[in-house]
């Protein structure tokens, strides 16, 4: 594959890129803040339904607020046995997140469905682009809340009343972005048009670099999940209070952060603490409540459950599971198919979850592309993809969408 | 001193201290948070000029914005050479504070005043009641900055620059809350008029407790100083990046905190990181930079740098000093005049440092009583006094305030 033979219009995917660009960057940092069902949501949902009008395709909102555009009709063919082929990602960030975790997705997908078009292809299944919703759990703490939804792997109940770093539940987010929320539950309407469903993604590793591809076929993502450590101490005077006398929950966290880095080295796991919440924050006040945030994956779960273990007793407070999510392997049957059509990619497992995982869980065929990061460096404002990647991802992603709507 | 001889109106005291009570309170906490030049530090600089208007005090504001409400001329007493009395302290409070940190002072100031009248007293010095503003520095970042302006310890452009957390200048803050910002500085007319202060606050520490008295005389404030120590890192995704790959500055701080409370112990001192910064704060996302703020006091200076100089060695980072406030020492004949008054009230050192301390650091005679604290805790909700002994703290200024006006 090169430039030069390339089936699709660069053109228009760079023309796309260029227009989401700004939404939702932070001068600051160059960093992006997409949250989910925020303003800036808003601005990047009325990008894509509009991408989707200008091709014609039908825009659908399931119950959990996901967006599916659909060239053809869904409903007739699960009625003929042929449920659709879907392509997409999500449109949301963490926090100063880079450009590329789940815009790329979004974009080729898009891109995708020019080239074929462009081709003349006529498709035996209907193909839909989709942009899932609150992938990052950046504002309510739940990740691919959009796909846990409607797989009933997250309660609606729950769902509604997760609140942000505000109080505002997600239920009165959803209804202040016009987003009913009565609905808001399991969807197998939307769920049984997926025949495919493969999700192409920024690889947040740097697997491919060493092996020299642009692209890769994903085999599994380890086992994860999020813990709450609620540390308690005692406000007081920072002046004034003897050391003896003190009960300071930064001194815990300092344990627990350490504990969380060494017993992950033990046990082959990577272990995060990167959110924290100190109350009151003040500079004068010993404080009276740090709560820590860890983040533990590894490539098994038994490894996992250790970590989490020796964190909550060197800590000496109790981890709360705030998400849990098995180990989950992807067709592996569709993921050989794919590295062979993509003249033998490699195959990779991988750390992160995507709402690609959450569709497998649920029983769904789902594939994910990788398109390679030169420097392996995701979740932040420096993650980048060169250009020719990204053409090279919509390239393959096109040829398997032709393969699996053939 | 009893109850049952008490000179004063116990009954006006507890109005203006249940008039103020829920000014600024934090329903979810308890505590308070009444920062500068904010909505809430406007309702209690109103009640404040209430008050001193239903007294028929002459109410002054000086050019870094603390008020002042004299009974008497205080500029014919300069030209008389006998220059006033002062009592107060400060009505703002540290994140989620306590009710009595500031306010006690000030309340008794004023119960003080109406002490003195109900007797028939003769002043023959003016008289003033003080409020400094912004004394915790909890909005801006550097304590006592009304009383440190007016004496020309902070430099007036340096002070109109300083940022809150949402990246407001002070000067703008004074300017939304109505106060002119280009007066701000150095301000000898009000300094001249003070003959001698005296500030009445709450104990922070448990000296009294264990000497089974109500008030004590203060002898020195321990030098103290604030640092900022920024632990640079580098974003990354928490579930791909292997942990030799990582810089982590979440594990930087846990070194530090935990270097800080060894170091403080080794050299007799106290030292806390109450504040803290994370970016971006992100569940899965390790962090791109941490901000730890270091405040350390003890009661020599040699010891305190120590500490510092210790912590920046291993964070492995720079501390950058915010704030430094020497080691003051009030009026030594003062002090001793006043225990004397006080039926030999004990004299205690302190960590804290206060309006009385900037003051005393400027030439000017001054004072502070410290009034019981049955549990010690201060800067947190929790903060508490007996009423009896809130009254007993009363009656004790109002003895000092006789005898130096007399």
């Amino acid at each position: 594959m090169t430039l030069e033979n390339m089936t699709f219009d660069a053109v228009t995917f760079d023309r796309m890129w260029s227009a989401i660009e700004p939404i939702g960057r932070e001068a600051s940092t160059g960093g992006y803040r997409r949250f989910a069902w925020t303003r800036v949501d808003a601005t990047l949902r009325e990008w894509f339904a509009g991408e989707a009008t200008a091709r014609g395709l039908d825009l659908t909102t399931d119950r959990a607020g996901n967006q599916w555009a659909w060239w053809g009709d869904p409903d007739a063919a699960v009625a003929a046995g042929r449920p659709g082929v879907v392509i997409g990602s999500h449109l949301d960030s963490v926090p100063d997140g880079g450009a590329f975790d789940g815009p790329l997705g979004v974009v080729s997908a898009l891109a995708v469905v020019d080239a074929l078009r462009a081709k003349g292809f006529e498709p035996s299944r209907p193909i839909a682009v989709a942009n899932f919703v609150d992938e990052e759990g950046a504002r309510f703490g739940i990740a691919c809340a959009g796909s846990r939804v409607i797989t009933g792997r997250l309660d609606a109940d729950k769902a509604r009343g997760l609140r942000d770093a505000d109080g505002v539940t997600m239920a009165e987010a959803m209804t202040a972005a016009g987003h009913a929320t009565e609905d808001v539950g399991p969807d197998d309407e939307a769920l049984r048009r997926v025949g495919t469903f493969v999700e192409l993604h920024i690889e947040q590793g740097r697997g491919l670099i060493d092996l020299r591809r642009s692209v890769a076929v994903a085999s599994s993502s380890w086992p994860h999940g999020r813990w709450r450590i609620d540390l308690e101490g005692e406000a007081n005077h920072a002046g004034t209070t003897r050391l003896e006398d003190r009960h300071d929950p930064m001194i815990a966290l300092a344990t627990t952060v350490l504990a969380a880095r060494a017993a992950a080295s033990e046990h082959g796991c990577v272990a995060t603490v990167g959110k924290v919440r100190v109350q009151p924050n003040g500079v004068n006040a010993i404080p009276s409540q740090v709560t820590a945030w860890l983040d533990t994956r590894g490539p098994g779960e038994a490894g996992v459950r250790a970590v989490v273990e020796a964190v909550g007793r060197q800590s000496g407070a109790i981890a709360v599971e705030e998400s849990w999510t098995p180990e989950t392997a992807f067709d592996a049957g569709l993921a050989q198919h794919l590295s062979e059509l993509l003249d033998d990619a490699p195959i990779l497992a991988t750390g992160a979850g995507h709402d690609a995982g959450v569709l497998a869980a649920a029983g769904l065929s789902t594939a994910m592309l990788f398109v390679r990061n030169p420097t392996g460096i995701s979740h932040s404002p420096a993650e980048f993809a060169e250009r020719e990647d990204c053409h090279r991802g919509v390239e393959a992603l096109t040829r398997v969408t032709e393969e699996l709507a053939r």
